[in-house]
This record gives structure tokens, sequence and C-alpha cells, in this order.
């Protein structure tokens, strides 16, 4: 009765081979998710459904929104079985959302419940959910090592102390637990709470900012970091005295757009330097419109459902950005994600301007991100990727997720992936050569990451 | 022969079960048309084919202009055969037209021919057409009974004094003809007609365009408005002194793009107050960029065929001007249609940041508008809403248009829907649950507008 | 065991059919190409298969770096063969990409070689063909009349002495092979070869600039040239005194953007009042970001692989450019393309504001161009196009290319082509009516492109 069975997502007979042969059994590489170091080394425990389900999960508190429920069955004070239960009516109505997929997906895998859930389940999935929660390995540590992931790569702040990264290495968990850089706070001038950062962090001067930048990651390179993040409208591009910059911001004078971008590019060009030293892959996130309502935001701050998608014209700066820094023979390897589909073809195009060996597909188109992160904008963005560059040598899926329970989303992708492949072949556009079927499958689920970021 | 069958549109069979068994005998709620009040209240009878067809139809116009016509042959003195033959002639070149399965529905529902148009039996279905037109059941008013129309939504200029919905209304006509507020000309002040418009109506002031807009809203509702239509190239946000920019504007001087963004806002501000205050629902068609021809426009004014669609970044004023509204509490029920589809998923997230209870879908995502009202734009639209929103509270289709026989549009929108879901469902990404199936095709095709808009 | 055969991307009965029995055999016109007409003039012998497949071709340039071969083997000095190895490697990766279709058409068209391109078959293939090179049917003039090629129009400068058309002609070879006009660098003002540009064609005054121009299209029109050809990241759009500008620009002057399209937009006037006159069609290329690195751009000078798309905003300029040349009653046949697919539906539209007789889709929305030119973006021009204009009298495909043996391309497009067409009238959203749809077939195949050029 549920909808997920062998083939979910598998409608013809060689998308089936390629994910139940190739696909389906390889290890996760998580290489961008939001998961909190602390509670993996701490291993844990989750108190119900609602604490593993909605306890964090902005997307669904958005479709609580929009299906009318009063805030405070959603982030608020009411009790926690009831907000329970207003997301389990929301979901008969999410035909065709991601979330749909995902739920069924989670409740399958970890808790081997088919029935779709809805009002009518709520109660028994609750009750269901939470028995299985008190064992012990439905801890976060066991999640992970149920769902065979091998790497995961945590989002950080460079003033991190990486403690928790640390403490899992010596516990010798199972799972490598690496950090990202992601130094929006020292690159991101214009934000409010850029001199608050600085100032926490002892940075006192645009040279500081530099050194301290270099040094964190260093710090963050001996931990075991292969990546770095960067959140961005739009990649700034403006060469100018981004010392000057510095000075007038902290003496609390309004930046023009050129300073603002002038400081972020030098920032970005300080980063690009060690990424490029240390072989680190740059990830650039482009896009976002964060923020957008002033009440909410008040109430309960950032990442809370309150995001959406930018459209600004951005091909211009983030071609001249990366050729400033592939002039000078820094340009590290770099994925470029967009939050917004129009720009799906400008950067499935863009790619091909710094392509440069001997990596390998050194710049790559990263997975649907966010709002794309769905059937339609994963094809979409393969599609493109396929069309404009190399499919055979992309880095594949990652979770971007707070969640314990959201590796099938990497299920998902392969059988998404799987299945797009399949209809191209059965279509006769390649052969039905399982050999180098097989290496396109494994590389994009598995071994292209792999190589790409060498762990 | 004729591709009008009974299961037009529905290629998998949870589609015809869907679409039979639960949206074919549905009313009809069509919550923005632009049927002239006058002929409904005087129960219009047509002349001719061409008359019903042709006479006002300037999609239609493009299509014979694109074929190489001429123009006399279209709007010009020629005869109304000879123009109707010319149209007979394009349509067989209109393949994967909407008009070419508009034309053949319109052909069919109401004049039960199966025959393709074209230049072959243009004589024959004008001769039957223009029979069945002599008879009472042809008139305005009856073609609308005969389509199953429960609401019918008018757009009306606020100086109206809807005469003709008053009149309706008196008659007892069985399908609500409503008006819908559209205060373009007190709002546009950037257009020539401001001053002309201002000075028609006796607003000689700033505050008394506030007042003066305020009492005509509150008349409309008087006479059952529920809707308010907005048409914006892009949706403007600034902050300012709008009775300056009003008395600057009477003195005959030249606006700044500044200036005009605050006088909007301000008008667009003193509706929103009212609409949230009623219950109305706002709604802005966004990106259209109108009268490009002005060799055309001279010969033939507005609405004739020469609008097409701009390409602006309109996200961030969007969000500012939503966010100012919903800081203040005032904003309204909010529809955001727009003509570029670029921006679908723009939209399709914004809706998110705005979504409060009580209301069901608060923010919706309006159906695919004028050159998207096809099957492509309308199933972009809708999986950009499943993915990003809520499909199963979307408020559905509506016709947008001039002629009386367009009703069938709300058929072609609902086989386009039920094929969708129908193939998500046989795809397995859905339960074959027909009790939920139900209830969301029943909601999208007419309950969730009745539920929304409250007439 | 290869992918072509008989019905390749044929997927439906219909399709087969139509295909078959109606485009297969349909001569091509190939109306834009980069040929080089002193190779074709000269009947060039290819040395091998690296100089007909690699040698010009930056399409698989740009996949050879990205798969993260050394420059050494692609643009470099290394053997010719150790390149073809390369290319070789890396086609198994291009699973949904064009090349890899279009690689499989010419190895099996042009040397009946069916066994998908690898590195394991790379040196049988290089045998093979480099074999079949040495034999006359395979000079330039052999490859073209092979490919059923009644027409060639080519890309040349103003300046260019079209010797080697007059040559052609005065050979008798079989296919027409015709100049087109790109004045590009007299247009350009804004470009570092503009300077000197002028002065190696003596043009020291604007008004010299424009009469120059009018001789060369009359020296073109004199030997047979019907389209020209403009590069543009967007249509300029400004009235000004170009003159002034030009003069600015002469004394080393820094020109500002509005001045820059003061003195674009004044040239292709110059240039419309004379297409105009001679019945030519201006092609319009729109959105290209090209030269994105410059160190290669150093390296290897343009068109070497290291363009990409733009994404700004080109409506409003482009409407009101039509509308400029449309009011002087000077706006000649037009093809718009663009790189940027978010842009399909802007020029979709754009199309209908200009359309007039008794020209037949007097405004054409260009075939898939460059990136876009694959399966997809086929398909999604296409869409847009039978969508918002009429796919019944488009002009079909193009090949933009450097290659002797791209003609499959057509092959390609019309496979595509009636594969749509096929899969709707499977759908049932057009009668299956064989006299109608080979009235379409064969007009966009090659009909329509005849009758609109009027070689």
């Amino acid at each position: 009765m549920g909808i997920i069975n062998k083939d979910f997502f598998l409608t013809n007979e060689t998308a089936k081979k390629l994910y139940h042969d190739f696909a389906e059994n390889l290890p996760i590489i998580d290489y961008h998710c939001h998961l909190v170091p602390k509670m993996i080394a701490e291993d844990y425990r989750f108190e119900d459904a609602y604490d593993l389900f909605l306890g964090g999960d902005h997307y669904k508190w958005r479709q609580m929104r929009t299906f009318g429920i009063d805030e405070e069955y959603i982030t608020g004070n009411k009790d926690r079985y009831e907000k329970w239960v207003g997301f389990c009516r929301v979901m008969p109505y999410l035909i065709g959302n991601p979330i749909y997929h995902w739920t069924a997906l989670e409740l399958k895998r970890y808790f081997d419940i088919d029935e779709p859930l809805s009002e009518k389940n709520a109660k028994e999935v609750w009750d269901k959910c939470n028995e299985l929660l008190k064992r012990p390995d439905f801890s976060a540590q066991n999640l992970i090592k149920k769902s065979n992931v091998e790497v995961i790569c945590t989002t950080d702040d460079p003033a991190d102390d990486l403690k928790y990264h640390i403490q899992l290495r010596e516990q010798g968990f199972s799972t490598k637990v690496l950090p990202t850089f992601r130094p929006d706070k020292l690159v991101n001038i214009e934000k409010g709470e850029f001199l608050g950062y600085i100032e926490a962090n002892g940075i006192d001067s645009y040279e500081k900012a530099c050194s301290w930048m270099a040094e964190r990651i260093a710090l963050f390179n001996d931990n075991g970091c292969r990546l770095s993040d960067h959140a961005l409208e739009y990649v700034p591009f403006a060469v100018g005295d981004a010392k000057a910059v510095f000075d007038k911001k902290v003496k609390g004078e309004e930046l023009t757009l050129e300073e603002i971008d002038t400081f972020k590019t030098a920032m970005l060009k300080v980063c690009a330097v060690e990424y490029t030293k240390l072989g680190w892959t740059m990830q650039l996130h482009i896009g976002a419109l964060r923020n957008n309502n002033s009440r909410m935001f008040e109430k309960l701050g950032a990442d809370t459902g309150f995001d959406s998608i930018n459209d600004l014209c951005i091909a211009e700066k983030l071609s001249a950005f990366m050729n400033y820094l592939d002039t000078d023979d820094i340009l590290p390897k770099t994925i470029l994600y967009t939050l917004n589909p129009k720009d799906n073809y400008v950067l499935g195009t863009m790619l091909g301007n710094f392509q440069k060996g001997p990596d390998v597909s050194k710049i790559q188109f990263g997975s649907g991100w966010w709002f794309n992160d769905n059937a339609s904008g994963m094809v979409a963005q393969m599609d493109a990727l396929a069309n404009l560059g190399n499919l055979g040598k992309f880095v594949g899926m990652l979770t971007d997720s707070r969640s314990f329970v959201s590796y099938p989303r990497h299920e998902y992708f392969r059988r998404i992936l799987c299945n797009m492949i399949g209809g191209w072949v059965e279509d006769g556009l390649y052969p039905k050569d399982f050999d180098a079927l097989k290496n396109i499958v494994e590389g994009v689920c598995y071994r292209n990451a792999k190589d790409y970021f060498k762990f």
C-alpha cells in the first residue's frame, strides 16, 4: 500500500538493473550537510518523533504554515504531539512534493512503516516511532551507521574549535566526520553581525583578518577539512583597496556596493590561495534571498523557513571572479550551486571556461540545491550537466540537511539518476553496455566524490 | 477524426478515472476574466462565427499576422467571412499551440463539430455556427449557463458604476457575476492616462486619491467584489513622500523611477489596508511588456496583440513589498502570477515567506497566465507549485478571457491536472488512494477557490 | 551494437512514419555555418581523423579539458594520434551529451562505423577513418555532396573579397555556397579591434563607415548573399549622435555604455535599411559571454572553447530596437536566437509584436543555438515556438558548425522534430492527418527555409 517498494522511481527495466546492481549498496559520501557535530559526538538520543522529524526542519514548518496552521502549533509552545498531528494532516495534500517522498522513505527505511502518513495513522506512527527511538540503535551515531555513511562533512564557522570533530576522531567513530570551512561572517561585511564577529575573534585590522583566515584554514586542514562553503546572493567581483573598506566599516560608515564587493573579493581571494595550496574544494552557493519576513525573523531568527530564491544577473561577475583567480593560478577546485534553476545553463557552461587538468572535472556543477532538491530539480540539473559538461564525472549528491534521517535522499537521488539514464538507454540514446553504465553509475553515486575530494 | 474525444489529454488510466469520476462535472468558478458585463446583462446575441470567435481575440490576430495575412483581413474593413477563412487557413499549422486545442474544444462543446478546422471546411463550419448562433440558447447568458459556471469575476475600473452587475443581480441570473477591482489607472502614475483619469474622477490631491480609492473599494464590496487585480511589470517598492510625488506629477514634471515606485507602493498600501479589512484577495500580475509596436498601437490601441514578456529581476522588490505589508499585518490574501516562466521558482518560493494561518494557502501561485496558458505552461506552474508549495490547496484555473466560449479552458486545465497527477500515481509517486486523490482533484478544480474567495 | 539504427531518436510509430516518409530524404539548406570558403573552393583533403574531427572543434576541446587532459594533448604540440586517443577516452562518459550522438552519427554516416567510440577501438577507428580519408570521395566538396546539401551560407567579414565564393560559382559546384554578411567588427565599437579594423578598411569618418557598410552589403548581395549575422550580448538601443561617438572613439577616449549603444543602434539601422531593401534576413545572436578565460585567450585566441552564457535582461531594449526599425518600416526579416534558454519565452513572444505580412513568419525564433543545440534545447525551443508562435512555419535547422561532417545534425534535428510531433499525434493532441503532417514536416525541414530566404 505504501509507495516505497523495491522499484520506487524506477520506471524502466534498465533503470532497475542499474539501481539494484550498481547503485543501491554503495556507501554514502555526504560531503555537505548541516548536522550538529556535538549531537554526533555525544551520540544524541531523540526524545520522540517530533524531535527527530520536526524539531529543526524548516521545510516542514513552511508547509505547516502554508496549510494555515497557527504558529503556536509549529514553533510555539503547544504540545509536541499536537504539532505532529498538524504535520500529519498536511501530508496527503503534498502530492508532487519531495517532503512526501522523503517522509515515506524515512518512515520505511528507519521504522519499517509502509502506510502513507496522514491524520488517520498519526497516533499509530507516533507511538511506533517513539517506541523504537528508545532503543540504543536509534541514537545519532547508530542512525548514521545504519545508513552506510562513509564520510560526513559538517558546516562550521572558522572560529569553531572543532572539539567535537576531534572527539569523534578519538572515539574512532566508523564514519569520518570532517569539518567544512564556512567563513561567511568574515566575508559578508555588509551584514549586521560583521563587527561583532571580528571583535569576538580579535580581528582589529584588515591584515589581521587575512592572517586569521589563513590560520583557521590551517587548523581546519589539520582536522581533516577538505571543503569550504560560501553563501552568496551573487558572486562578487571588484578589485580595489580592501583595507580601506575594512577601516571604513570599523569606523561605522556606510559602504557602497562597490566597496562591499571589493572587500568580499579580497577575502575570497585570501581563501582561494589557501584552498588551492591545500587541494581543498570551494563550494559557492549562489542565489538565496534570505530572511524575507521581518516579523518572523525577529521572532524566530534565521533558518526558520522564510527564505526564497533571488533572480539577479550573475554571469558576468561570476566569470570575472573565476577568471581573476585563474589568472593567478589560485582557482581551487570549485563547486557552483544555484538556487535559481534559470541559471542552470549559465553555470553548466561557466564550468567549461575554467576546467584544467590534471583535476578531473575541476569545476563542478552542484546537485539540485534546497528548493531544487526534488525530482524535477535534480533531473533539470543533471540534464543540463549532461548536455553542457560531463555527467559521468559528476560528484553527485549531498544532503545539505540538518536531519539524522535524511540519508535516504541519497537513495532518492540514485533512483532518479538510474531512472534518467535507464530511460536514455531504453530510448536508444546510449548503448546498453553495462560495463560503461556501471562505471558511470558507481562514479556519480560514490567514486567520483571520493576521487575528487581526496578525504 | 477530431481530437476531442472522451479521453483528450488523458494518457493513463488513473488520469481517466480522476477526470471522469471527480473533475468533469464540477461547476466552474471563473474568478478572473475580461468578459464585458454589459454583454452579459443585455444577453448579447452573436452575429456570426466571426463575432464569436475572432471579433475581440488578439491571440488569434497575432497568429493571423504571423501567417502573413494582411491587417485588412484581420482587424481591417474586409468582409467577415474572408477574415474567417484566413483564420481557418492558419489552423493546420498551429500544431502544439493552445489555440488549436481551444478552437477544437469550442467547436465540439458548443457546436458539436468534430472535424478539425481548416480552409477546407471553413464554409461548412461558418454556416453551421451561424445557423446555431441564431438560436436563443446561444445568447451570452445561455452560453454561460450551458458551461455550468457558478461564479464569474469580471475586471472593472474603480470608476465603473457597476450598473450591469447590479442589473444582473436584479435579473436573478443563475451565475453570480461579480466585479473585480482593478485600479491600475490610479496606481500607475507613470502612464500617459494618469492625469486625465484623476481629473475625470475629481481627484485633485493625494489625500483625495487615497480616500477615493477606499470609497470605491467599499462600493465594489457592497456589490459582491471579492478580488482586486493589479498589472505590474514588476512589483514596486519604495517608501517616501507619495504626496510630494503626486503634486509633482500634477505640475507636469518628470518623475524619477524612485518616485514612481514611491507613489505606487503608497497606493498599493492604501488598497491593501482595505483588502485585508474586507477579506479580499489581491491579484498581482507581474511581467508583461505591453504595446511594443508603436505603429500598431496608434492604429489599434491597447490589447490588440502586441504585448510580450518582460524579463526584469523581480524578487527583491516583491519580497520587500510583501514584507512591508506583512509587517503592518495588512498583507491580504494574494495571488502572484508571472508572465515569465523563468520566475516560476522565484514565485513558488516567495509564497512560503508570507504564509500565515488561519488562511489556507494564503499566498497563492497563480495558474499559467496568458502566454503560459497552455499545457507546457500549466504543467510547469503546477510542477513548481507541487515541489515548492502545496498543490493540493491550489485555487486552480481561471480563463482570463474576453470570450464567451472560453469555458472549455477549465476542462483543458482539469484534463491536464488529472493527467499529471494520474501519471505520478502510475509511476508510484503517490498512493493509488482514490479518497485522497478525489479530495485533491475536487479541491483544485472547484472547492479550494470556493473556500478561499468566500463569494 | 551501435546506437545509430534506423529509428534512432524515434520512440513512437507516428514519428517513424513522419521521419522515414517525409523528412529523411529532403535536401539540406544550411543557412548558417562557419565553414571556411577557401577549404570548399580548394576542395580540401583531410590529413587524418584528427584533422577532420578534432582540428578546429572547440566543443570537443572543452570536453577534453573537463576530463583533465593536459592542454598539450588538446591544442598543444603532442602527437595527433595521442590527442585522438584522449578524445576517445572521454567519449564513454559523455552520456546525455550531443557530442556523443553527433560523433556516433558522423562515424556511421561517413565511415560506416557502428561501434561506440572509446579508448578500446581508438586505433581501429583511427586507421579506418584515415584509410577512407585518402580517397577522393572524402574531399571537402565530396563530403558536402554526399550529405545532400542544396545551400550553404558561410559567415564572412564585410571586408572579405568573396573570391572563394566567386570561384565556387565559376566551378559550377552543385551546392550553392553563399556568403553571409557579419559586420560585428564595424558595429561593436567597444572592442579592442575596432580601431584597427576601420583603419585597415580606410574608414576615417562616421559617414564613411555608413557608406562603406552599404557598399559592402551591395557587393555581398551581388554575390548571392541573403542573410546577415550579428553577435550581440544584448540587442542595444539608444538614439543619439552616433557621429560624435565615432569621433570620440577615434580620438582614443573612453565611451560610456550609452554611447556604445548609440553607435551600435545607428550602425544596425544603416544595415537594416539595406537588408530591408534587398529582402535579406537579419540574424541576431543574443546572449553569449565570450572569452571568459584571459590566460587561455592570450594563449589561443578567440573561439577556442572558453565561451559561455550571459544572463542579462534583454527584453526591453530588444523590443525598443525592433520597434524603432518597424516604425520606419525598415525592420527586415529577422531571426532571433538566444543562448540563454531562460529567454525562450521572451523571444517566442517578442516575435508576435512585429509579424507583418506579406512575409510568412517574418520574425523567426532561431533553432536551439550552440549550448542549446541538443535534444533538450531543441525541444525547449520548438515547444516554446509551438505554444507561442507558429511551429508549422519555422525555418528550422542550421549547423552553425566549422566541421565538414556536421550535416547529420540536420538528421538529428529532423528525428527530434518528428519524434516530438509524432508523440503529440499519438497522445491525441493533433489529428493523425498525414497530409497536414507531411506539409508541416517538409516545411520545417526544408521548404520553409527555401521560401523564406529566397536564395
